[in-house]
């Protein structure tokens, strides 16, 4: 009987759990999920005989370490900045484990100890990290296989609601942690590369600088430049690839409505609001506009903004209840960013049996033979449901795949890894078209730059 | 026979040399400036006899323990980073010091062994800060012991070229350090209270909400705000005050054309970029606009900032040639302030014989005897050539009387000090007029809230 310690009962857990369970009493391994909260962890165990929930507080180093100890593999699906004291643990005690978050340079640093110690610290295996560089890594070593030359990389994600619950006017919800979304496209400035040329990004014109992406059968989308794409150059492998692009996927016209707030500075999470928690939701519009002793709120702001009351822009506005001057922010000590996502949040909160949907497009242009040609390859999976969200299944799905993978030896590529070897995407990829996370391919003659796109 | 010593041979040096040269004899004291180079200072002292050049390197802490030692009191006109090495032997040896920059937190700490060893650390007490604090708290204290009430203080500065060297569209040279004027406004959002409303102004938007300030003589200002006007409630006790405002002055026209550069993020000072070095300024600003393989970087500039090519922000830029492809950036791993410096240098650079200029307005709101008035007053201070500019003048000639009023102990307040005591701006302004610094004041009912002008 082998050992399997899943550390923290989150969003993603519960496909993970189910996943595992399906598969416990053929592959003769026992779970063991731990939370700090046990009732949590007991919810999503529901009394399945190969599966035990636990009490868990993560700092108490002795309580994690013994039961670490006891595992034969880790899944830690705590918030990201958590993975590293029990990574430490498991290169201490000489377990493998898997992580659905970026590598951190602490986790880069225990390379070295797990490869002595032949481990496998597979981290960015959930959707975005971790389906995006196995569906772009299928692909482009294809190509290089073949003896292609890669000349463009884009790759763009988004978290979304599912077409039949889509009825507001942002066509957006939030279907994952509420901040990261409010925060999205700060600290730096965008950096790409199109056609050999490097191409910066304020914050301020990020989402200005939109394209679009059709998804067959799904309608149109746009989308906004990540943070760094260039950094990718290296991790793929494309050194002297001449486009390369990365971005965040929203149905058309968000950005636009987006850049509002950006523009008045409501997204800023650097400062605090004086009062902020007596501060009503007029008051906080209030204070990023001038003053003025006649005009209102609303004049004021559609002045600042250049817009008409008829205009769809401030329909989105009416739509928050932004002007409303009884609601309170009810945050102390709250920055703009902290006291928007209150707002939105009233707005925008999946309703109870609402579905989400995750979208990936990638687009990879390459020379063979002396001809360039181009596959776009795009992948949409709804979300079934309030345990089985499109996101719960993209990211839980890969994690448990490769924490099995390792477990049975399949994956033996020792160190801190990401998942872009065939060894991991190959399996997985395939497995996951069995839970409807597939990838539709069209080849076209390359279209490269288009004029209509960017 | 006293002993004045001046560490750093800066551009306000001269000045400051100049006025304690010419009360040596009578007031029975010598020079020593010490540069660590030798030349810059020599050239200074001018062989005087009353007056000697030295080198020092002041991160050699036994020279400059050794010449701090022969001192009464020291003067630092280091760059404001280099004070606190100054300051912290200064307390050790038992000498007061006077700075033209602001507090920083190791200066504050030095407050309670300053007091307790009986000397005087006076700081801020340049032009802005400096002449700003003495001249405001003039009229603060003469309204409050009248009885009045403060209910509006807004105080602006800025260093601008004169008006007949004043011959460029963006009616803007250098007079001072480039970077602080490239940089400016960033590092968070402004913040200041307007009727007892909290305001704030997201950087990419402060050089948009500016407001206008007619000088007499001088014709139009337009003010932008400056980062965090909030703390000198504090500073100037105006701890209810109902309107708080700093702000930045520069002729009318010059922060809607810099706010093409903060738009475009050619302002950024948080990364490199790719290959400054070798690129050209053309290829700098095409580095901010999208790509296209058909469309010339002009045609993308005036569609990225919506302007046509007849209007004079077009022209702004044509004349700073940002368009040229065989003029490079020639630094290494620049950021794009950096760059923009660079280009900007090659346009506003004050050449010999061109004269600054150093405005402020101060407006003081206040209630007395039931009546609200309004004070405004304003400072015209213009630069007579390249030793005696404006600016030189109105940094060196205040640290040089706040020296001299600590050496014959007519400023007596211990401590880490700011000039805003009686004793310290009366004599000082009074002094100052005799130089040409001299403020004009109107008094007007209140006018308060101007829809004209904000």
């Amino acid at each position: 009987m082998r050992y399997i310690l899943i550390i923290g009962a989150g969003k993603s857990t519960g496909v993970l759990v189910d996943y595992l369970l399906k598969k416990a009493k053929k592959e003769q391994f026992h779970i063991t999920l731990a939370d700090k909260s046990l009732e949590a962890a007991q919810a999503l165990i529901d009394g399945n005989d190969n599966a035990k929930a636990m009490e868990l507080d993560i700092f108490n180093a002795t309580a994690r370490t013994q039961i670490i100890e006891t595992a034969d593999i880790i899944i830690s699906m705590l918030p990201a900045r958590f993975h590293i004291e029990v990574a430490r643990d498991c290169v201490k005690l000489g377990k493998s484990m898997v992580t659905a978050s970026y590598v951190s340079p602490e986790m880069q640093e225990l390379d070295g100890p797990a490869k002595e110690k032949k481990l496998v610290l597979m981290n960015e295996i959930g959707v975005d990290p971790g389906i995006d560089h196995m569906s772009a890594m299928q692909v482009i070593d294809r190509i290089q296989n073949k003896g292609g030359k890669m000349i463009l990389f884009e790759s763009f994600t988004g978290g979304l609601v599912a077409p039949e619950d889509d009825n507001n006017l942002w066509n957006y919800k939030f279907t994952w942690n509420p901040r990261n979304v409010v925060v999205a496209g700060q600290g730096g400035a965008a950096k790409f590369i199109q056609e050999n040329k490097y191409k910066y990004i304020p914050y301020h014109r990020l989402f200005r600088r939109t394209e679009f992406l059709d998804v067959d059968g799904y309608g149109r989308f746009e989308a906004y430049a990540n943070r760094n794409s260039l950094q990718y150059r290296e991790i793929y492998g494309l050194d002297d690839i001449a486009t390369l692009y990365r971005g965040t996927m929203r149905r058309v016209g968000y950005s636009k409505a987006w850049n509002m707030f950006v523009q008045l500075g409501m997204t800023d999470d650097s400062y605090i609001l004086d009062n902020s928690e007596n501060m009503t939701y007029r008051e906080f519009v209030n204070s990023f506009l001038p003053y003025s002793p006649t005009d209102s709120v609303e004049l004021k702001m559609r002045h600042e903004l250049k817009i008409d009351q008829d205009d769809i822009m401030w329909e989105k506005l009416m739509e928050l209840d932004l002007f409303n001057n009884e609601k309170t922010i009810g945050i102390k000590d709250a920055s703009p960013a902290m006291a928007l996502q209150k707002i939105l949040e009233d707005s925008w909160t999946l309703q109870k049996g609402e579905k989400d949907m995750i979208v990936m497009y990638h687009k990879f242009g390459y020379e063979l033979g002396g001809e360039k040609k181009q596959i776009d390859s795009t992948m949409v999976c709804l979300g079934d449901g309030d345990r089985q969200t499109a996101m719960a299944k993209t990211v839980g799905l890969p994690v448990a795949m490769a924490a099995l993978a390792i477990l049975n030896g399949t994956i033996k590529t020792y160190g801190v890894q990401i998942p872009i070897s065939r060894e991991v995407y190959e399996p997985i990829l395939s497995e996951l078209q069995e839970y409807g996370i597939r990838f539709r391919e069209s080849e076209t003659p390359y279209l490269g730059y288009n004029a209509l796109n960017r």
